[in-house]
């Protein structure tokens, strides 16, 4: 094998499938980058739960293949001029690496060793943008559990159904749910798809994503997902089963509403919880609503806290518990100026709702005092 | 004790002090900030090694004291709005934080347990620029000694005569020197002086000194060193005893010498040791000099390296061997574009230095391979 690509689109390239290398593994070969040259070169990773595919440009002299230390490999590149780079296979393995006044020569592993990815037949695609996938999957991950006793909750759910596409977490004491309306998407050619994807997935592939309205689509095919961003592809296994009827944990009506600015709540929750110290996690943080007024207070060892804000309120005065966490995650996320609080009682669940439209909501558990 | 101050004022105050709050101790007290307000309020840090003092303008209503945790302090300052901060200390060390609608309520402990920053008088002190004192911290201290053993090495010797100003640090195998010349600075009044800085105050000043050419003051008495800064002091004890005599460390002639770009040079060791992994930190990259050419090299089980530069040269031809780290670490606090350097024998130290002047000279000892 013989190559030359410009450092850049090569840099690029290792960047994006550095993110499925093996960090700690007893198989050397996983923590490597396999090389392709064949029109261009492919470089390919695969921790065996993931793996990413990505085309780089090249002037390809002489065809073949070879698995490199992704780290060693990426390094290299990183630290060379902005130039073109050679790399050529030499006899049992052994890479020779040049940029200008530059020579590497580290040894290569037998591309024979390297574990495919899984196939994935291109049939049937949600359509996306990177952008908004992006930001769907900030804005639920959150709430994603990390119990490994309920392991369908450790991944999200992509439901697809009349051409809208949504996201839902659950942990068990909350719930994130981030959707895109046919509005916006139109392509309902599709059939019903749910799909559980794994956290760890979706934090990789959230990194890979690029702010950017170029579309990407989403391919499933038996327990494997695959995200086609165009020279660039990610695959993964899927959670099996069946995942949690999301709609019916929603309660149908509210006793107690109010709209609150969303930035001065998460203010008003992040200094509640400084008197929260990680030994005193589980005390509560205290909403008491009344009169178009509601007052925060926290009470710890530590110290105590008390907030009042203004709000819109509407329906019966109320005081209710919550763990600040819960909240604070929740409202971080929201890039809407104001929302809607919806609360039953003291004892149920809360949802957090845009003043239009159904773009999200997150339903919060109280805390009983 | 009651006083009213700006957030902004109050933050940075505590920002500044807070890197002299003991970060493990068996002493509360220690991990907290005295706030002593008279005319103004000022705040007090002490680890019993540094201290530093900040005055902060306010409003004072009562005079008083209290001693309030460094990090619950700063938290629940930082997250507040821009606004009017309220201090006010109740029946039992209670005290009261307030801003616009935020109210904390946390425990203080009592001044009087507070220990005081030792007294350094301020007579016949050396004046520098914040910010050029800054730079000479930072282009020294990573030839500090680590070695407990040479307890002398541990810190850095400041040494002014003739109203030249030096800053030395020496760890057995390197030395790194920075001078300011009487030309630029004229103030010859003062006696010779030499003071041995423990590395850990100058790793916390170079923090707080600001990137500006405000003057600041140090004075020495008995074992303590202050640095007044105006509104903000720090003061440390210092080492005891006589430093090595540097200048006799220093070749008096050389046998080779090199004019090469500092940022080319840097490059070419970084990539050299790309190969040299933690498990094989002590092998050497090699310089191999003839002909106005150098090459690097470093062999390793991880692979080989060959770096080829072109070198304006002097002298005989020679090859030497160093440890990477010695010279990645001077060539990056070099701000000057272009270097000489200066061989003696391959085991005889080399010298690196401006093509003029005499403001740094970085002495690393080779490698015998």
């Amino acid at each position: 094998m013989k190559v030359i690509c410009s450092k850049e689109n090569l840099l690029e390239g290792i960047n994006i499938v550095q993110k499925a290398v093996s960090a700690k593994t007893t198989l050397p070969i996983l923590e490597g980058i396999l090389i392709e040259a064949g029109e261009n070169i492919k470089l390919t990773s695969n921790d065996l739960e993931i793996g990413i595919e990505c085309c780089v440009d090249a002037d390809v002299r002489e065809k073949g293949s070879i698995v490199l230390n992704a780290r060693m490999f990426g390094e290299i590149i990183r630290r060379f001029p902005d130039a073109e780079v050679m790399i050529e296979v030499k006899e049992n393995n052994n890479v020779v690496i040049e940029c200008e006044n530059s020579m590497f020569e580290i040894r290569g592993l037998d591309a024979e060793g390297f574990p495919a990815l899984p196939t994935v037949e291109k049939n049937d695609g949600i359509k996306i943008s990177q952008k908004k996938l992006k930001d769907m999957i900030r804005q639920t991950i959150f709430a994603v559990s990390m119990d490994e006793n309920r392991p369908m909750l450790t991944g999200s759910l992509f439901e697809y159904k009349d051409g809208r596409f949504t996201i839902v977490s659950i942990d068990g004491y909350r719930l994130a749910m981030r959707c895109l309306d046919p509005e916006e998407e139109k392509d309902t050619e599709n059939a019903e798809r749910k799909l559980i994807i794994p956290g760890k997935t979706l934090n990789e592939i959230a990194k890979i994503l690029q702010p950017v309205d170029d579309d990407l689509y989403i391919y499933a095919a038996g327990n494997q997902i695959l995200f086609d961003m165009g020279n660039c592809i990610m695959t993964s296994r899927l959670l099996e089963g069946e995942y949690l009827n999301y709609m019916s944990i929603f309660p149908k009506d509210h006793e107690t509403k109010i709209r609150v600015n969303t930035k001065e709540l998460l203010s008003c929750f992040e200094r509640a919880s400084l008197v929260i110290t990680s030994e005193e996690r589980r005390y509560p943080v205290t909403l008491d609503i009344s009169d178009d007024k509601m007052v925060i207070t926290a009470n710890t060892e530590a110290g105590n806290v008390r907030e009042e804000m203004k709000v819109d309120m509407d329906g019966k005065k109320l005081e209710i518990s919550f763990y600040h966490k819960f909240f604070i995650e929740a409202l971080r996320v929201i890039d809407n100026e104001m929302i809607d609080v919806y609360f039953t009682t003291s004892l149920g669940p809360c949802t957090i709702k845009p003043l239009q439209g159904n773009d999200f909501a997150y339903l919060i558990l109280p805390i009983r005092r």
